[in-house]
């Protein structure tokens, strides 16, 4: 079998590895398709190269079948179809001791810590398993992971019926999490400056603004009455959409921070205190986001499939990534990894 | 009679102005006592330029007594021992329809968009006054305003009994936020790198930390055993601040900005998505924070009067502003207005 390790300095090498035997709180999975998603492209950039020993294998995005289970196992059978919440956390810290595992001082993120997806073969602590139903395909499956951040997000967000919801940024988790805030019946605005990525928003009946052709702040102030949005969702990571966001969200309104950013950005403290804004920044999932997501999934209510713009093997890896940085048309790329 | 008039340029005239006579649901009053601000400093730095008719009467920290009362007036009645709460809201935006008059989208700030405290006889709308227990000498009541301003961040906050807050910058805002969060049996670390301020502290019986001489960040672990505090204020208003404010606070922890920041600083995303932190920032008050303020004083349970560091004549201002800017002792200087 091959696996994908990340070696630093922009270097993903596809190599030979042997499949690990489950202990026995473990089970060993075949992966069938992982999905590519912009914190591995992050990896590749070297952002992520202090929290990593090197080589690792990355990928956290996945779908598959278990294939061996530990022999204290009891809840998990060979054949099972399974997602992988891919969070280990230590158990001993105060958020662990709090019950808030995702935020664990000490959080083992698999993929990033230790051995993530992009391989054919993965072995994991049988803790971090969802089951899907037998209605979701393992495709689609691989974008639970991606859809249970949305919903950790929502959740953050208290969103209500009927409220004002700006998302900046329609990449996959921005789109995810537009389609999601328009599903618990908020109205829903995106901005994006991609086109395709714009025009792909609007095929999923989006309604979106490019800020760099419309003045995004009196457009918003314009459709909520003056007032400002009630929630803003920062999923652009960019110095632009950080700026942006205080000037979006009415007085005493919630800005959730969803994207990752690598540099610390500039924020208007001033506008956050004359209207008394509110921040959280919002990570990972917990395990009601993923079941939530699997049951969307399984639901078939939303287009999901749509979003998967490429299906390529372990070996394109690379290219993938060269083409993501460049290529704007890419919303999900996912690999198959059966049999890599 | 006269007053401060600000007038651009780092330029404070006192000049000759005549008592404007109440409207029918005003008053007017004699101040007696008016505290100076840090955001009367910044006035004067020109910060506020832009949101200012100039000339401007300047002055929001105050005491007096009810001299004339306007002719639909009957709640308040002359000698009426008063302090004003001065926010002049809308009454038609989002913000006052949902009850939050402080953060109005058009607020009046009394002193900042209209005629402030800074003369001896000032005329304000009835709504805005809050009456004096005969227990209040008037030169106390004039710290009513800044301890309200400390009462809203700690509610705010939801800081508990037993929690720990870290307060940064001890001035008198972040002194009087130190001391109502000790009131609440919180446990509480005050961060100052002035060595004055820090021993004015200590002299106030509160714990300290200089993070020019210690490892702020490690000094917080320490105490709350590895953790981070639940609530951190920035009250320093001042970029070290902000880039030290996120490392200080457990996960899922709050981060209350009080201070008025006249530049956007940088924030650190990164470490605020590792550990989910929410921020919220602050404006003002209500009217019950003014209340309690009222109370607290009246209760004389805090040396608040050791906070006066001096009083000075109206004539004096342009003098104490260059002392505020020069001189690291100034905790609050009042000044006596009464005839001025």
């Amino acid at each position: 079998m091959k696996a994908a390790y990340y070696h630093g300095n922009r270097t993903i090498g596809i190599e030979a590895c042997v499949p690990r035997r489950p202990a026995a709180d473990e089970v060993r999975i075949e992966v069938a398709y992982g999905g590519v998603c912009g914190s591995d492209l992050s990896i590749f950039q070297g952002h992520r190269d202090m929290r990593m020993r090197l080589p690792m294998i990355i990928g956290h995005e996945m779908s598959g079948t278990i294939a061996e289970v530990g022999v204290q196992e009891k809840e998990w059978r060979e054949g099972d179809r399974v997602v992988v919440r891919p969070l280990d956390p230590c158990g001993n810290c105060p958020s662990c001791a709090s019950g808030d595992f995702h935020v664990c001082y000490h959080l083992n993120f698999l993929g990033v810590e230790s051995a993530g997806a992009f391989q054919s073969s993965w072995t994991v602590p049988a803790h971090t398993l969802h089951r899907l139903p037998a209605s979701v395909p393992l495709d689609l499956a691989a974008l639970v992971e991606p859809t249970a951040v949305a919903y950790h997000a929502l959740d953050a967000s208290s969103l209500e019926p009927g409220q004002w919801a700006v998302v900046i940024g329609g990449g996959p988790i921005g789109l995810l999490n537009a389609l999601v805030a328009r599903r618990r019946s908020a109205r829903v605005l995106l901005a994006e400056i991609n086109p395709c990525r714009l025009e792909f928003a609007r095929s999923m009946g989006l309604e979106t603004v490019d800020p760099l052709e419309e003045d995004l702040e009196a457009v918003v102030l314009e459709r909520t009455g003056g007032a400002g949005a009630d929630v803003v969702f920062e999923v652009s990571g960019t110095a632009a959409g950080a700026a942006a966001m205080t000037g979006l969200v009415r007085a005493r309104g919630l800005i959730v921070v969803v994207a990752v950013f690598n540099e610390a950005p500039r924020i208007d403290l001033f506008r956050s205190f004359m209207r008394e804004l509110r921040f959280c920044a919002v990570r990972a999932y917990e395990p009601e986001d993923f079941e939530r997501s699997i049951a969307l999934i399984a639901g078939r209510e939303l287009p999901l499939e749509r979003m998967i713009s490429e299906r390529r093997s372990l070996e394109e890896l690379p290219e993938v990534f060269a083409r993501m940085e460049s290529n704007p048309q890419i919303i999900k790329v996912l690999l198959d990894l059966k049999g890599a």
